[in-house]
């Protein structure tokens, strides 16, 4: 078990990964609630909800409120559906919520935990590897249907408890994009970080202890980021490693059809090989492909006409001025920003599209 | 004109009240914005919308959106269409909201401007006396159809930008409903204040220089007390003077039969009837009475059972543990909060009651 205390300009929180968490979540908790409002997808709480429950206190009066899996469900409906939820069994400005799931979960009632009754104190209990970043750093949104997360907050939960035992159940596409982001962290942050994680099979079982380890390094990169630049004005860029182009890719083929962090995957290969190009230097990139392909990431795309991508990369909401901002590397360790003209960015992508290859 | 400025825990803020600011509201901006969405209210629009336009620079992209004037539109159907035309009208991190109008209009657009990509900037130009007490703060909210306020956040504008001679179309028990909030910050802040206040005639035009120095002072008095809390934890609940049986009277008499400052205004004078009692002290209950009286605020109220009143207080969303909680005097600007048992306050409520008369 490990644990990291984050500091926001509003509060504190600790960040505790381990192993069978589920059981003894209460005691990380900051302080004691009266009233606990769960909210959980449809898979999850086949799966957890019940764990969580039996190891709540019987003093607190709990309920449960269950949406159905998958990104539909960041939605306005489902915030308004949770909000009367939240009237309805009476919680007050002590109450409590617990966000017991995936990153959508965590965005979700985050989102209504920031807005019900002006803000009242919720806990992320992440069940997926992508939550490793969602869950730190305080974004909570929800959707609209002309762009992800256009609706939501900064609003930091009161803990973040991690039960890596929960991701033996994800599905193999889950943890190819969970790990994804793990590798970000290690691109912007520190070579050995990188070189371990990039030992990983993720074609076998998880290992609880190697798995905490990563993720427990992954969340530090993020609070160290986040800690510094709590609005997205500076650093906290440096997260978009890989972003603007898998972003980009993820929307054009529609969501679903490839995950998040495969797409950033490709994204990162991209921002690296401009980093080659720009700053003259060599990166990992072919250690880092060989791991990609060993690991099943998808690397040939369907053919996407490179202005659609192009576009889509302009309409970012992480650009500027209709820019399109590029986080590259210096060196492993050392990102940082640049502005790309519309022609250099083609030229760049079209060269990178043909080196990858399409189906 | 006058200004002050707000310091909050996330940014600081000018308040700046004087006569005919609506065609100078620029210079009083923080910064420039490229693109500014103006959002107001059916009846405002029709009054003060062009001369805001007019006077706004020509290099800056704007749009307006028109709700329906009423408490009605502080709803999520409305927060949701205003989400919408953000977004249609292409607003970014960098664009204003402009809340033209009363309390409903700052606290829907803030509520918009607080979710809306996580946070944009706006400010709050009020039309209403009201308005100088929800202007100030921070707290931004909509209705659920469950109870007031229920879904919001605390995020504070980048300016309020107060043109008294808005106040001119004022219809009467508007003006009444403000100045009782007027009269509120003085009972709770200084007797000099308060006497001044009480010298005013409200049936007469409105004087802009008197009006200004008595809308001025509220908003120092709600300024230091949220300075100092922000969060409604301690001194900020010394705001809700004569709120709890106004929200009790409001809610049981159904919104629109009598204005929010009215229903206040009845319940200052049971609070300073309960501070009396309490504390043996006196009052200026007779002198405040007859400035009510004279200024035609309605002081005898339909036949209301004594104990729906008591159920509403208790069910306020400031009481805790179920027992009221009672804002009383221990002097003029010596506020202090009392528990109050059911039976207790039953008892002085059936008293004042009497002493008042019903219709």
């Amino acid at each position: 078990m490990h644990k990291q205390t984050i500091t926001t300009s509003t509060n504190q929180y600790d960040v505790v990964v381990g192993d069978d968490l589920l059981s003894t979540l209460y005691t990380y908790l900051p302080k004691a609630y009266q009233h606990i409002l769960v909210v959980t997808d449809s898979v999850v709480n086949e799966l957890y909800t019940e764990k969580v429950l039996t190891h709540l206190p019987d003093s607190a009066k709990v309920s449960v409120h269950v949406v159905p899996a998958g990104e539909a469900s960041k939605s306005m409906e489902q915030y308004s559906e949770l909000l009367t939820e939240a009237i309805v069994q009476q919680l007050d400005r002590k109450s409590l919520i617990i966000a017991l799931g995936g990153g959508m979960i965590g965005d979700l009632a985050g989102f209504v935990a920031s807005t019900y009754m002006r803000g009242i104190d919720y806990i992320q209990v992440p069940t997926t590897i992508l939550a490793h970043d969602s869950s730190v750093g305080g974004k909570v949104a929800i959707n609209h249907p002309e762009g992800k997360n256009l609706i939501g907050s900064f609003y930091p939960p009161q803990a973040v408890i991690y039960d890596v035992s929960t991701l033996q159940s994800l599905p193999d596409k889950e943890i190819r994009s969970g790990y994804a982001e793990v590798v970000k962290h290690g691109f912007i942050s520190n070579r050995a970080y990188l070189d371990d994680v990039l030992k990983t099979d993720l074609t076998t079982q998880i290992d609880p202890i190697v798995t905490t380890e990563h993720l427990q390094k992954g969340i530090a990169v993020k609070a160290s980021v986040v800690e510094r630049d709590e609005k997205e004005s500076n650093i906290r860029k440096y997260l978009n490693f890989g972003h603007t182009l898998g972003h980009a890719i993820e929307s054009e083929l529609g969501y679903g059809q490839i995950t998040h962090g495969e797409a950033v995957a490709i994204g990162m290969l991209f921002a690296i090989r401009v980093s080659e190009y720009k700053f003259k230097i060599s990166l990992p990139y072919d250690a880092f492909y060989r791991w990609l392909s060993a690991n099943n990431y998808p690397l040939q795309l369907p053919a996407i006409p490179l202005e659609k991508l192009v576009e889509r990369m302009k309409i970012d909401k992480k650009s500027e001025n209709s820019t399109v901002q590029l986080v590259l590397l210096k060196e492993i360790g050392e990102p940082t920003s640049e502005n790309i003209s519309d022609e250099e960015l083609t030229d760049l992508l079209e060269k990178f599209m043909g080196e990858l290859g399409s189906e």
